[in-house]
């Protein structure tokens, strides 16, 4: 790709980010905000916020890139033909945005057919942008803009460990998790996708979640990777499409985290 | 209490949170940032932060409230002469704080010998500060100003609930939390002292936890109080001192939690 293709995208991500920005802010904390079951057998809420900031950012593709392909949560599979697909959660973390935390997020990325090469993790909220691909790592936020890092190895003992929900998964993907858990130093829950941002910005070593769409990784991916650290499944293989997934801040707390997962 | 002794407190409360902000702020996700262990048999940090944080508050209190009690999370009790004592907890949600969330927060709030009159939670990183007392109940944050107020009645199976670690407490403060968390629609975890900002800001329904300290719960008694809210013991006692908590949007929901705390 060369550099006025890839200035372009980062340019789009940045107009798509603004947009749900601005769409997701206008029902955020609002009184009468509801949600919808989308599925039957649990709670898995869709909001008016969702679909409007989806149909905002495909507006502006159908617009500006209309030759790429889009997957997007809310509105599914629009092929395209070049090459490229945008793929696009307007709103990672619904049940975070019900309770008005500050951990749910837009996520925007585009991906190829080696995988993700641009991605963008969005806190509107909070006003906190973090961007990764095309060789940069870089967060833009309330105070101030800086190089994203993902922090250095650690022993297990010392390190963060991160997970949405404290099920995990299944009983097994929990047992599993349990096994990590058991070995870090400090395990936090409820951050959505917020928590991936923290392994970019060199907060914390490692986040291990299951059952994810590839909506909702495909953006961490490249903002992970693009800070130095590593994002595959739990055999260690390349994850773009969810499923069991851990996100470490380098080489070493990867390897250990994953020698007890599959222990 | 007349008014200009009212507006004094208020007028110290925001300069001691401004002060507390630039203070944690200084050290917030810093690279080296490290936490020193309080505790021998589990992870209990502190932070320079924390203790420059209560040293830069107790010195204003000391030349603006001289007169005044306070008791400190980090530096202990100091009799006042007053009637009054401040309680302050420099960085509510240390554990989050050393991850980089943005879930921590000052609690700052005054006491008479009634309980708390008046209370600050307020998140640095976010600029987002939530008071409440004489009175009036108000958030100021990124997008603007404006008054709290807790949700209304709703049936426990549509209410959303919190705390910030899923084990809450002992075996059996667990084992009735999760009495609660089964009859509710939505349990988050993670977000420390901002789950009580939640709760006024009509955000949330229920945060029930275990195990507080005094100056964990001063602050977020005044903000909900004022809200509208309601926080008891588990046995629907004034909780000043901390220990079992619940912080409940209205009487009904505060009610029907409690029946399953108890049952």
């Amino acid at each position: 790709m060369n550099a006025q293709e890839a200035d372009d995208i980062i340019a789009t991500a940045a107009e798509l980010a603004d947009a749900a920005r601005v769409a997701t802010l206008l029902h955020f904390r609002s009184p009468g905000l509801t949600a919808d079951n989308k599925e039957a057998d649990r709670f898995d809420p869709v909001t008016v916020a969702d679909r409007l900031a989806e149909e905002r950012m495909r507006a502006i593709l159908a617009s500006r890139r209309p030759q790429d392909g889009i997957l997007g949560e809310e509105y599914g599979a629009q092929a395209g033909t070049s090459g490229l697909t945008w793929v696009l959660d307007p709103i990672d973390g619904t049940r975070g945005y019900l309770a008005g935390t500050p951990t749910w997020g837009v996520l925007i990325s585009v991906r190829d057919a080696t995988g993700p090469v641009y991605g963008l993790i969005d806190q509107p909220y909070i006003g906190e942008r973090f961007a990764g691909g095309f060789g940069r790592a870089a967060i833009s936020g309330p105070h101030g803009s800086g190089a994203l890092r993902c922090r250095p190895p650690r022993p297990l003992a010392e390190a963060i460990l991160l997970s949405t929900f404290p099920e995990v998964g299944t009983a097994a993907e929990g047992a599993a998790f349990r096994r990590v858990a058991g070995a870090a130093r400090l395990v936090r829950y409820g951050m959505d996708c917020y928590g991936y941002a923290l392994v970019a910005a060199g907060q914390v070593d490692l986040v291990i979640e299951a059952g994810l769409q590839a909506y909702d990784i495909q953006a961490p991916i490249a903002v992970i990777t693009a800070a130095g650290g590593i994002v595959t499944d739990w055999q260690g293989n390349p994850c773009p499409e969810g499923g069991q997934v851990i996100a470490a801040a380098n080489a070493q707390v990867h390897a250990q985290a994953l020698a007890l997962l599959n222990a």
